[in-house]
């Protein structure tokens, strides 16, 4: 893939792994043409779509009403992306027309002065940038910069990035501090990342400039959200008949303070690092350091007391939101793929910012668990909330669950997640290494080859492997002439006794820098080989004593995987089952639907509830329950809820 | 009191109890004159109510707009009951003369054909009866015959319940099989077991007729919700903009089948134990053995499968309604103050229909945890809901947590639960014995003089007694013939060796009837004692293995209280404490706020969460935490929340 245009300093990187690209063709020959049947409703039973008529629409190509949510725009610029991807992993000319002749249509519904979006030019022609707050106009623009940037690397066609760019500069006029200009800013943030992006292709300042007067205005007073909502009459769009809520709470999209000022994650989860991963981005191209130190801090309070160990954020279902410190329910989490997805974008912005193998570890985390469970393994059904415990008895009748669904649905409404993950997983590549002056660093193992532009030249790196599931991962290197670059192995957090060689030569691999990397400075030619043994004992986890929710529970990792028991193994009432934490647990090949994959084996012992139905509630001063010895078998969690309907958990009660 | 106009067949009970009495005095110093503050909105602070000014506006002594909810009438109808039975504990001439003018002033509210609501009367005149699935009207009534029959039975003064059949007489008027006639029932029930209490003072019989009219069109096909709604043109009081859910979901009023053909406790749970002690009233008059059964399923599925230990129920706060079978979470619990009053309600018509001391038991269970909770030891505070579970820190910003406050609040907007508690305090002596033919069943163990009418004669019984804190209690007979009654004690389900003596001579207490009572069968002369011992140490109590949320954990109670921990004895992070189960636990005597009450102290181990905050969430492969020795404070789960805001749980996890 070419990727010289973003922000990226390799070149070229080529997935040859096992597990990726397995994903990779799913997303290529089911979720692409899948969702593209989505968009024109053409799949049955899914949810209604009308995406891409509302262009039709839009380009006078058609006659009808916008259908959909204000955003569904967005779905079409991120299925543009996911093409975009795709066509740099595997050219297909057949899809590459079909995305041409996409891109065609919205230059026709392009407005003359720039303006792209179907939900104004059909339905509120009168109404455009009148509601920033609550409208999502903002939104699905970076959305499509962001296509406009990925079709343009991966094909070097110029339409639609000159559609966005276009588009961009009209944002531009809009925007700002000059006499007419509004002062206003997103209420569902996305816009800042995308302009960073295009900066990286463009190198138009300009772009960069918009960027931080979006970020820079952010929750200053006064506000801006009131000052739109006394100009446009005090309306909403939400609550056409209430309060407009997402006005008066401005937390809830990162709107109460400057985020300078901001030392807690709060609010809707996926604005929250959408706009981090800009003012990130945007702080290494201005190298400004209060931004980096805001950045610092709020990554720190949400990896560090907001994160459930799969790398979900988002802990309740109202406003899709951050809860508070320590407060991580699994059963109502929320926990939303594209959250895990943004949180991963945040990480690797701040690993273009500064060296720190923790970033990687987060990224690693919410990749490998929360973002692969919210596609099905047909690649054809998804979540939009990722629970850590589900009880589908309850779900049904329990409206505190109304948002957890025990199996995975078709497509939604309002459909952010899928596309999300397809495009995500396609560009995978951009996730690997990051490189510093004459470093390389390497963040995830995925097997590939990649050539990197380093400070003093280029070098290919081959790596090999087959992580997540076996230990032993290589790099051979190859390069015109000999480089004294210093390679950067990330020591995952979960991984205690790593061994590295050189050309079978040990190295001391406890020995790690501050950064979390064990750095390798010496003389590379053509042909040297790392070998990098990151042993993947399956593991208990531990939660902090805070953790209310987890208290005498513990959970089960093997290499980057989490674990979880499933109903379809374990029978149903999940906590009545204890593990013995004191015996090693043992790994299995999975088989049927879960073939290829390592299942966990564990020594556990079950509370019998055979009689429960015609027992009382309540029982005084009888024994302790009696425990019969059980086999507990583990499936890693990114593959729960495929095999039908069943209670889960990730947190299992210890012995 | 005088009783002999209610359904109870004894004609005086005199509370003599030490725990009782200070209830009833804080009922009728501080919260009847509360109340009747709040209702003239003199109390600062609370919340608005206008309660009294609506009848003065609908009597025309007045000008001005009908204010609050739907259902405001009731709690001046509650605050009158209230009084009522205050005045038969403590006469008061000046409160009597006080609601002898809230009388009069109801009269001239009170339409020419019988009706009385203030909200149709003054705001919605031609909308009466066209919508009792979502309106309140008919509940309105119930509480307001109610308070009819007990202020007859009071003070033996007519005008209210004049006003009431007048009442009752016009809705028999308007409901019924007749041409021209609405085959309605409310949506909210209540009315019917009023009716059935108007029945007992008047012996009309078209008032039980009138109830079994409401309680077999429940449920019946086509839906009645379905025929006003179209009729009223698709209107929603509730959802003036959007749907009318109340007349959808027909199982949150119990009105999805007949009520013969239910088998599971669903829907809004106050609704459910209302309707079901009129169910179960109208059974015991008519001899109706399919309504019988029906309730003895529903009894059973209510408090074998959906009850929690506190005697709450209703596990969700949306519809503020059961969930489904053992699905009982403590930190989410909706667990109404009035549903268990409700529940209390429900028990005592099924003993009067057929005695089980099962019923005594769920009466008791309610009565000294969950409806005491809901009022603080000051009587000017007031729990709506009644968590099992409590962490102040997340109800702050976790949205599943709206409807728990962790403090008692002054008023509220919906005010049913604060008149509903001190109603049920006053009328407590109504829920001490039930007697058939020639047996006396005692049901709850409160200090108190009655004399009751038997089949054979009348017996007066002096019950003594330091209940709940001590376990002897005794009963001093008194006749003027010597009389060969039955008397049945109720042997509590959490007593394991009660003892019993006649007259000093034991008796085997451990025969109890099949219906859980010991029957004392003997030739009784005045003089004659019975002396009862229930044996009250602390004990562990266990969870049924299929109640998730409380697996691996032990409740406390001690005689019919059930124990919390709270923040205030045992310092924050109440889920890093385990209870050593196998060590017995302590009395003590509480002091301060808690002076007069056994606490309990408890050998437990603390997990150490000093350092907790600058650690990892997730640690891999660490030992199981440490743990400290630590001795637990618990307190009775009724006086919770007195000491200011903090944790609190009744499930505490076991070592």
């Amino acid at each position: 893939m070419k990727t010289e245009c973003t922000e990226s300093q390799f070149t070229h990187v080529a997935i040859k792994d096992l597990f990726w690209t397995q994903y990779q063709k799913l997303i290529n020959e089911v979720v692409i043409p899948y969702q593209w049947g989505a968009l024109n409703d053409t799949i049955d039973d899914a949810e209604p779509s009308h995406a891409i008529d509302n262009f039709k629409i839009a380009a006078d190509q058609m006659q009808g009403e916008f259908y959909g949510m204000v955003f569904q725009d967005s779905d079409v610029a991120k299925w543009l992306e996911a093409v975009a991807y795709s066509l740099s992993n595997h050219p297909d000319s057949a899809l590459e027309s079909l995305a041409d002749d996409v891109i065609e249509l919205i230059g026709k519904a392009q407005q003359p002065n720039g303006y792209v979006n179907t939900y104004f030019t059909v339905k509120a022609p009168d109404e455009k940038w009148t509601n920033v707050c609550e409208c999502h106009e903002l939104y699905c623009a970076g959305h499509l910069i962001e296509a406009g940037v990925a079709y343009y690397c991966a094909t070097q066609k110029t339409a639609l990035l000159n559609i966005v760019c276009k588009f961009a500069d009209h944002i531009n006029d809009v925007f700002g501090k000059k006499p007419g200009q509004l002062l206003g800013y997103p209420g569902h943030p996305e816009v800042e990342l995308a302009l960073m992006r295009l900066y990286e292709v463009t190198k138009d300042e300009r772009y960069t400039q918009l960027c931080q007067f979006f970020i820079e205005q952010r929750g200053q007073k006064p506000h801006y959200y009131d000052i739109e909502y006394e100009k446009r009459g005090r309306t909403s769009y939400w609550q056409p008949h209430g309060k407009a809520w997402m006005v008066e709470q401005k937390n809830y999209s990162q709107a109460h303070a400057p985020i300078t000022k901001q030392t807690l994650a709060t609010g809707h989860a996926v604005r929250f690092v959408y706009l981090m991963a800009g003012v990130a981005h945007l702080a290494r191209i201005t190298h400004n350091q209060e931004k980096l130190t805001a950045c610092r801090t709020l990554w720190k309070n949400v990896t560090n007391k907001q994160m459930y160990i799969t790398g979900g954020i988002g802990s309740q279902s109202t406003g899709e939101a951050f809860s508070c410190d320590y407060d991580l329910p699994n059963d109502t989490a929320y926990t939303e793929t594209c959250a895990s997805i943004g949180l991963i974008m945040f990480a690797n912005q701040m690993l273009q910012l500064e060296p720190n193998s923790d970033y990687a570890d987060v990224m690693e985390r919410a990749l490998y668990n929360t973002v692969l469970a919210g596609m099905a393994l047909d690649g054809k059904h998804f979540f939009y909330v990722n629970p850590l415990e589900v009880y589908p008895k309850a779900i049904a009748h329990n409206h505190i669950y109304d948002h957890v669904k025990p199996i995975r649905q078709q497509w939604f409404g309002c459909a952010c997640c899928p596309p999300n993950v397809a495009r995500l997983i396609g560009s995978i590549g951009n996730y690997i290494y990051t490189v510093k002056d004459n470093t390389i660093f390497t963040n995830l193992f995925i097997a590939s080859e990649s050539t990197l532009s380093l400070a003093k030249g280029e070098i290919k790196l081959i790596q090999k492997g087959n992580y997540p599931w076996q230990d032993t991962i290589s790099f051979k290197l190859e390069m015109d002439n000999p480089s004294d670059a210093d390679i950067a192995l990330r020591i995952p957090n979960w991984c205690q006794h790593p061994k590295v060689s050189v050309n079978q030569s040990n190295i001391n691999a406890e020995n790690k820098n501050g950064d979390g990397y064990i750095h390798i400075n010496r003389q590379w030619q053509t042909g040297d080989e790392i070998l990098l043994q990151l042993p993947m004992q399956a593991m208990l986890v531990r939660p902090n004593p805070l953790l209310r929710h987890d208290a005498r529970k513990v959970a089960i990792q093997r290499g980057p995987l989490v674990y979880c028991i499933e109903q379809a193994d374990n029978g149903e009432q999940l906590h009545n089952l204890l593990i013995d934490s004191s015996v090693a647990l043992k790994c299995v090949e999975g088989s049927g639907l879960l073939s290829g994959k390592t299942l966990l084996k564990a020594k556990a012992y079950r509370i019998d509830a055979n009689q429960a139905q015609s027992q009382p509630l309540y029982s005084y001063n009888g024994a302790k329950p009696a425990l019969t010895e059980y086999e507990l078998t583990l499936v890693p969690y990114f593959s729960w809820a495929n095999r039908g309907e069943g209670e889960m958990r990730v947190w299992i009660n210890e012995l």
